[in-house]
């Protein structure tokens, strides 16, 4: 991997790691044992949406150190996802990144509130990140996102084909509204907060969309999950390079500024964790 | 009781209960599951936040036009405490407004995915009511209400006492947090949309402070919680009934444009159901 990206994704992550523990309420004030939940929650990321929200910021000229909140923020509602999939009725997990679940270490109940205040806690800071303006055209992208539209409704798709094969558009729509929806709205939060024309927020959210769903099929690769086979006939790896191909046009517009996008595509599709 | 505020309040729910509908995702819409269960959630509720929401816009002589949107994303907000709370890991409630909760009705997993996404909806029909400056105004004052300081906070405080008796300050942060917090806010959000002067939002907010703390109290009266018997030495309703004098006292400086919220906090005291 180009030694330059694993550079910035460190750099970014350690700015986003700082940032986002000074925004959280403190681990020990009261309801401890809920605040303890959240940071134990929010540990461990790999940071890969605000880190994507941070460089189409920058690919659009914006500056970093404005959206580092709203960044946060998607962290957030990230994190909320994982808590409340884990839990027993969903994918009833007890690891994620080497550690127990939420749910395992400080029981269901506080993992379920968590979750809803880490969704909670993730638009309120959507609202320390840019002019009043912006902010709601964020709230409502980060909203639409993840709703029934995105990915909660990807969630209950997948919850639909549980134990059966899916065919290839129910396949698709999974991958692009569970997982896709909030990758792609990461890049237009950042190009939107960074100052992007519409044009710029509309490549960059296009982008988002492509790597979204490479995103995904790299994870079920990892997974030697069931439901990457369907691709495996026409090569699940072959299928992601060409989504990384089509994700990368839309950064021509962008030139020399859209380099570190183009190399973070290239890591996502390439990553082995 | 009396006979206007009967009136008033079936006019205003029947005008709730209409916006509501006409803002839900259609129950036939993909993924049909999802959908249906959020239109589940919220039917059958008295609409008891958003009326207030509303009556609190009339007080200031804002136009209840405007902030129905608004008041229904404040019913969805409190319709997605509800579904959670039901779930097992919480409550384990299997009826509620005599019917099967949403988790016995559609399952856990969609259970936990429709209040997610009811919360998210609440926070998206925030930005169908007022200019922008006043949304991120709103947003901001409902994520407080319904946050670990508020609402998850109250209910993880309520966790915490599950089987033992409360002391009565753990009694009042669990009633002022778990209830309180989102009623208190539903007045607040309701001036603040309708252009009430930053001294009128702020009596409002403390009328609704008391409304709450005298819901949850007759709420526990009418449950038989165990958790009321610390005021039953000191008699329950004597005590819901002096918080509702001191709701009362700021209205004062509404006059004649107070006497409909007064008569909402008399309701509330004295309801029976």
């Amino acid at each position: 991997m180009n030694r330059s990206i694993t550079q910035y994704l460190k750099a970014k992550k350690h700015l986003v790691d700082k940032t986002l523990v000074s925004l959280l309420p403190p681990k020990e004030e009261y309801p401890a044992s809920l605040h303890r939940a959240i940071h134990y929650s929010v540990e461990g990321g790999k940071r890969i949406r605000p880190i994507l929200a941070l460089a189409s910021c920058e690919a659009v000229g914006g500056s970093v150190g404005e959206i580092l909140p709203a960044a946060c923020g998607i962290e957030l509602v990230h994190a909320f996802s994982l808590v409340h999939d884990d839990l027993p009725c969903l994918d009833n997990d007890d690891f994620r990144r080497g550690r127990p679940t939420v749910h395992k270490k400080f029981g269901e109940a506080v993992a379920l509130l968590a979750g809803d205040a880490l969704l909670n806690l993730g638009f309120e800071l959507l609202l320390k990140s840019g002019k009043t303006s912006t902010q709601i055209r964020v709230i409502r992208e980060l909203s639409r996102a993840i709703g029934t539209y995105g990915m909660i409704g990807g969630q209950v798709a997948e919850l639909e084909v549980d134990g059966k094969e899916p065919d290839l558009p129910k396949l698709e729509y999974i991958h692009s509204h569970k997982t896709g929806a909030l990758i792609a709205a990461s890049l237009k939060i950042g190009a939107l907060l960074g100052g992007g024309s519409p044009k710029e927020v509309e490549e960059l959210f296009k982008f988002g969309e492509y790597v979204g769903f490479t995103f995904q099929i790299v994870d079920d690769i990892m997974d030697g999950e069931g439901y990457s086979l369907l691709f495996e006939a026409k090569g699940a790896k072959e299928e992601a390079e060409r989504l990384t191909v089509k994700a990368k046009e839309h950064l021509k517009p962008f030139g020399k500024k859209g380099e570190t996008l183009a190399a973070l595509a290239d890591f996502i599709l390439n990553r082995e964790e």
